[in-house]
């Protein structure tokens, strides 16, 4: 099969099919996402080699369950071991056993087929098309805010970075009931927001006042990015880190104690949250959906994430 | 009156005794103890220059409400402005335009006199010694913890920092019901917290288990701390900041966000609580005070703080 694979640097091979372990199943990528992440992984993020990506949306192909065959399916990304404290507490995805999908030790989606374990799927209503689809994943991870700490109705809320998670982030949070500013540096970004509802500033937050406001979603995958974040939130405040960033990240530990401010690190969501908002009309993805490539042009799609203007960018494998 | 003044370097000096403003106290000095801050500010912290010192007991000797003259007091170290909306919220800690004894515009309590508005005061009841209410700053510091999170019964907390406000950290969350390991590099100071009924380990923490603990306070003092808390922290645990260090503080931001854990700031607390610990003599605070110096020795106590294996320093002014 063709696949996008890293080591090293991102090359375009054929390799064999993934061989099923028990318990899994086969899916046939239809459409694939690339994520920051993945443009981390080719900096050094995680020392990753192999298939890359994490987000897609497919079909089952094979599987010991035949209730499943045919099935459209989008997957979880980590492979938790399902013993420890972690996975019995449901927690699979802080197993410290875990494989991570195209970033830590497996195989990723960048692939004619990719294997997953069957727990790990969840099938696509039908109402969902497949551009949408390939959003999961982000949006999981969007609204794993909401399943970290209570934001009431009304509270402001600061997203820094107009970028796909800054994007998903603001709209996540706006149709939780916060007021929600985002903050960017891209003028037909800040316009997509602006559509949704969600009040959108340009440039460095500098407008906005310090220690102002209660929830600051630090969005910017820059290693900077905390620094503002710490700036504008006020005391007894918290500050969502989303950002994950290949360097050490320095910071004003005085503030945070003096200020005793919340940092609260967010990663993965839920994905069944993910799909019942896409299910239900409540997140807009498809305007982020910037250019599609065939997959045997993925070199051309990482350069183009890189080099343009552009959200969310896919590989098209069938 | 006499007083430890700092301006650029620590120097004793007699300067006029403080005049009041409406609604303030003044009380004479009985004992003051020195805390890290204050060592911090002979480094620069805080930009302070003027009377050191926030942590005292004294009595009162002029006030317009004639009910507290010569009550023996505690005093908050922050000055609130009582009209904002942090003050109206009972938060006059975090007021933004507080000044804060001997550490932000505000003359301290290394003197024979210093002056507090009476709403800044407590009264300390009788069966509370001097030795033991100069305690009341830094045990509210270290109960602080309690109000911002919950800790719930046999919760294991790693401390790291065997220092005076880690070893009384240790013993507030003790006697809260959590299961308390001390770590430290001072073999006597371990002893002290093993004869609460402390776990204490020597060294570096290297021998418990990496993202074990579901909290950890970080209270090494040191800007190195908080490194080993997010090693020892488990996934979706929290760390809790108690150092306050001059220098910015370089972390790994992508352990924090891939393993979802809380980084708390925490600082000052509530005297009440503070006090109700030593009325109720839940909390041993003598075995800290390691020595005592009249206040025309200020300069040696500063020195001896630095040098010396000691634990609380206080100066007696009276």
């Amino acid at each position: 099969m063709r696949a996008l694979v890293f080591d090293g640097k991102p090359v375009l091979r054929d390799i064999p099919k993934p061989t099923l372990q028990p318990g899994e199943a086969l899916i046939r990528v239809t459409l694939a996402g690339i994520c920051g992440t993945d443009i981390e992984i080719l900096k050094g993020y995680s020392a990753f080699t192999g298939v890359m990506g994490h987000e897609f949306v497919g079909r089952v192909e094979e599987s010991s369950e035949a209730g499943w065959i045919g099935e459209r399916v989008v997957g979880e990304i980590n492979l938790w071991c399902g013993e420890c404290a972690w996975c019995r507490r449901g927690l699979g995805r802080h197993c410290p056993h875990r494989a991570v999908m195209g970033i830590v030790n497996r195989p990723g989606c960048f692939a004619d087929y990719v294997a997953l374990p069957l727990r790990n799927l969840h099938r696509v209503p039908p109402g969902i098309p497949d551009e949408a689809a390939v959003f999961v994943e982000p949006l999981a991870a969007a609204a794993e805010i909401l399943e970290q700490m209570n934001i009431g109705p009304g509270t402001p809320v600061v997203v820094l970075g107009d970028g796909r998670l800054g994007l998903l982030v603001a709209q996540v949070l706006k149709d939780h009931g916060a007021n929600v500013t985002l903050v960017g540096k891209h003028g037909w970004k800040l316009d997509l927001a602006r559509r949704w509802g969600v009040r959108a500033v340009s440039g460095d937050a500098r407008e906005l006042e310090a220690a102002s406001v209660p929830v600051v979603v630090e969005a910017t995958g820059s290693a900077r990015g905390l620094e503002e974040a710490l700036r504008l939130v006020e005391p007894r405040g918290t500050v969502v880190l989303k950002s994950t960033v290949h360097d050490p990240v320095r910071f004003d530990a005085t503030k945070l104690v003096v200020d005793e401010v919340t940092l609260l690190g967010s990663r993965c969501g839920s994905f069944s949250a993910g799909l019942n908002l896409l299910e239900q009309e409540r997140i807009q993805v498809l305007p982020l959906l910037s250019k599609e490539f065939p997959l045997p042009k993925g070199l051309e799609a990482l350069d183009f994430v890189q080099r343009e203007r552009c959200l969310k960018v896919c590989l098209r494998a069938s």
